[in-house]
């Protein structure tokens, strides 16, 4: 995988001028030649089920799509916009710390795709997904 | 299709009791027998690009989630758990009101499957997708 | 939705070029401006348990990827290539032949959506999908 | 991951017990608990572009599709019906054999997750993709 064009501190700055990451509260904690990770302090507001008390998957899928997209970002310089995203839910995320691994699957010319899986604070897959990204014109 | 379960107020008194719909700003203006019309006002912290001021993907795909799976409870009586999502980006939401149609592909036994279009306030197609959810045992 | 730019004769001239299309047995029988329609004869070949007697999904799938891809290519002189595909199954494909009815959703101008949905003769709703096409360099 | 329950003689037999896969010619060649490997040799009815002589997308979504299956039936002892399938298409398959290598993502109680990529000869990444998978009951 060719090498990266962005270090955490400028993904994280390129991020938090997201108004909706801000409130996501998005933290790049990682960057290496496989891909990235990025951590998610819970939020009240995550909750789609007050009984249950588990996390929106809108949520995880804001969030995989997030991921994906600046592992994407890492190798590129920059976030590029999204064709299609898919999600798959393995489990539901309760109250605590969430942390997403992301790497890109395939740099295109035209089009890459790249995935992302987000693990509770006992390493357990949550849910995971892919998306394509329409890359700039060169 | 299988008739109705829920009415507007149902389905809406439903989606309110979630945090995450609150800040959404969800409501549910239609319920007929082919699906379901949810509208959601502008917010600033939608925003993904502050340049551009689109909305982010993962705003679209958690709306297109949710309209899907309401699509399936005013069938069933209730929401249920989603399996996986898909999401198509058609065109960048800007700043205005977001309506939502949604509706179910199959009901099925043990997972069915349904799904949402969101569209501008001129009437433009700006994302749709689908989702497969896992059907409460009976 | 434009106009069409290719007839039934053309469309399946085009699709009888490949030797899979051939094999598959697909035939063209409509062109709309909403869609086009393209039925398909069982063949035993299709099918993956022997004892229940259903086809392989991988067969569904080729061929809404087919009626997706040629619902454009009505649209825009020829077929594209995919960029990706989703299907959802419903209900098993039992011997008979299979109509599926596809549309295009969105023809942008880097990448363009289609969908199409298979239908046995009892009009039941076997499975349904979307690609995301690459758009030809204008 | 779970240990597995079918060697690879037992998915091999399994496997050609479908036309279609006989058709297919797939040969499962590796079977570890991380996964399997399934190799395909090519045939000229794969081809969908007679110019170009690269094989249809529909054929490496029928074998991702058959390797996600095969993958699961490792672990669980025999295949189960597909829910829903996605594809991504990363670079055209030209003749010559393809080698798939697919592993379960999420072993569930009623629905599972598994991803399988296909590599050229050259061991380049030609298409990727995931199917959820209907568990049976138990």
């Amino acid at each position: 995988m060719a090498a990266n064009k962005m270090t955490v501190e400028e993904l994280q700055e390129r991020l938090s001028a997201a108004l909706f990451h801000q409130w996501l509260g998005l933290r790049v904690t990682e960057v290496t030649a496989d891909g990235i990770q990025i951590r998610v302090p819970w939020r009240d507001e995550f909750v789609v089920n007050p009984d249950a008390g588990y996390a929106h998957g809108g949520i995880l899928a804001a969030l995989i799509d997030t991921a994906s997209d600046y592992a994407l970002a890492a190798k590129i310089g920059g976030p590029v916009p999204t064709v299609d995203l898919r999600v798959d839910y393995h489990r539901a995320a309760l109250a605590g710390e969430l942390r997403f691994e992301a790497r890109v699957i395939k740099l295109g010319r035209t089009f890459s795709t790249a995935e992302a899986s987000v693990f509770d604070e006992q390493g357990r897959l949550l849910a995971s997904g892919r998306g394509v990204f329409h890359m700039p014109a060169s």
